[in-house]
């Protein structure tokens, strides 16, 4: 197959016309919704590849090693409820400088939401023993960099057999939305939101590393277009804080008056429990107060009183996780703007 | 007040990082979703001024000329479920040349909901006599080009008298959403979505016109930044075509086969009922099938078989009502955007 390249922006060049079409149809956390400790349905963000398929459900069924399931006979099987949080592994990707160009995220493409569904590991039971890589394919078809495909991503057996990867057939209690991957997603606990395989069609395994698109082209972290780079695999450490006051229409600057203020917010990671939360202000570090952890995927709160003082500031947050990750200040780059965790900066402006 | 102007981009200014963050907070409706006759609350488009606001249902009351309801005793009265289409009256805006600097909507910002809530009418028995406006207020609050206001919009009192206007408490017969208005929004069939305010707290009358914010200043039709130009009220005729095939991830682009394929879609107007709907293939039109009427401000399906034949082509679509008003080709530009309906236009790659 002939691979188009990945496109970077040109140093002063603005968002275009197709960054904004895919910013129009996808949407983020707005992130006032941090208030939420459950993300409704539609505040969650939202990453479509291609278009949201329409999908029978009766006549559907899932295909897992040549064993067909139909959403009755998952739902018959345990049911599990965990609340997970999502980010998309773009998140942060219009921040860089050079910008790399697609789906051109700020922030907010995150959200924690209740799944419901069944545990993977006990249909993979006839796994062949030289398996490597089970590989989950999505209803979802179109063209990306010149490549017609499924939406397809694989995960090493090891990952696979978690016991807390689950096929999902519910959203805070109520059948998937279409946008959400109806009738069936996978969700891999920790994982960046590529892996979490929507409108899931079949699991099939292999003796060898999947190479399709999504695994080998898109979602890696590299500097050179010519270079295989590394893939993405878990969420790094982030918060974010909702921004306090109230804002500007166009420019979304935040304006509250001088005297305490209670902010708040949430940090999350896949690879280690969060630590320590830092709330910034003007380039000054001070720790933030966490709320006792919940679910072992989903997001904690954080709360810090500010004590504001009249004048134009900048609001600051980085997370720190339990094996000593910390959010950078400054995001290195990689050619596809994967994996961003650079801290939020939150502008400002206080009234006396 | 001072009040800034609304910007308009150089001709070649691409979109901003302001107008981004609009796009990623706000977010319309997915193309494909036009299959939906009642469009699921996630994916209905979506446009907040300001933040989604943290109201506390159960403390809630709106006040309605001075008297106070709970929302268990709008609940009581008698109810009624609309589906209505709304759209915003931006919607178009980053089509045009040049570019009015706001919420950069292209084709998408519209939806059709069940809404269900009761007659605002009753409740305005003991409206003065001299009355001439009826003001609703939000509890959205916010700066826009310099004036800190809470989200207020007026109706006319004849309009506001309307049987059909509704104080909506549910939106596809669960609560409404936290972004769609929670706990009570006003519903206005046939006007753009700026009329039907959302968050309300409280309905007043004046015996003169309403000058606020986003009545005199905002949703305007104007060529000039001094001019008061001309209020935005119902909805122009509009049809959009769920794009078919099946698309490239960044451009958009449709891909189909060659051979017949069943184009469809929505139209809908706040003025008179649809008519005809016509679809363009390259500049040439043909009337589509239009489905039967269903709700008076519900949008209305159309479909057509178009015989596809090999070769880059664009599909169009235009809307026309009972009264003789058609969707324009090309859009006659107003300075901030408003009430566009210029034709939607599909660029699709036939394949042998």
């Amino acid at each position: 197959m002939t691979i188009g390249l990945s496109r970077v922006a040109g140093a002063e060049e603005d968002i275009s016309l197709d960054e904004l079409r895919l910013a129009a149809r996808n949407h983020g956390l707005p992130l006032e919704a941090l208030r939420y400790d459950v993300t409704p349905e539609g505040l969650h963000y939202l990453l479509i590849h291609y278009d949201i398929p329409h999908v029978d459900a009766d006549a559907w069924r899932l295909d897992v090693l040549g064993r067909r399931y139909s959403l009755d006979d998952l739902r018959a099987l345990p049911a599990v409820t965990a609340r997970v949080t999502l980010e998309c592994a773009g998140n942060g990707r219009a921040k860089l400088h050079p910008r790399p160009v697609s789906q051109p995220w700020l922030d907010e493409a995150v959200g924690c939401a209740e799944w419901t569904g069944t545990p993977l590991a006990p249909l993979l039971a006839d796994l062949p023993p030289d398996a490597v890589d089970v590989v989950f394919t999505g209803a979802d078809h179109g063209v990306d960099r010149g490549v017609e495909q499924d939406y397809q991503r694989a995960l090493p057996v090891a990952e696979a057999l978690r016991e807390d990867v689950l096929l999902v057939y519910a959203m805070n209690g109520r059948p998937l939305p279409p946008q959400h991957g109806y009738p069936l997603r996978l969700v891999v606990p920790g994982w960046y939101g590529m892996a979490h395989v929507k409108w899931l069609c079949s699991v099939t395994a292999q003796d060898h590393r999947f190479e399709g698109f999504q695994q080998a082209v898109a979602y890696r972290i590299k500097q050179e277009a010519d270079e295989d780079g590394v893939p993405v695999t878990r969420i790094l450490p982030k918060a974010l804080l909702a921004p306090p006051g109230f804002p500007d229409f166009m420019t979304r600057r935040r304006f509250v008056r001088a005297g305490p203020v209670l902010l708040h917010g949430r940090a999350w990671c896949g690879f280690a429990p969060i630590a320590h939360v830092e709330v910034g202000v003007d380039g000054g570090w001070q720790e933030a107060k966490l709320d006792p952890p919940t679910d072992p995927h989903a997001w904690r709160r954080f709360e810090h009183v500010w004590d504001a003082t009249p004048g134009d500031h900048e609001l600051s947050v980085r997370a720190t996780d339990a094996e000593g990750r910390t959010q950078p200040v400054d995001q290195p780059w990689n050619r596809q703007g994967m994996a961003n965790n650079m801290a939020q900066r939150v502008p400002v402006t206080v009234r006396p």
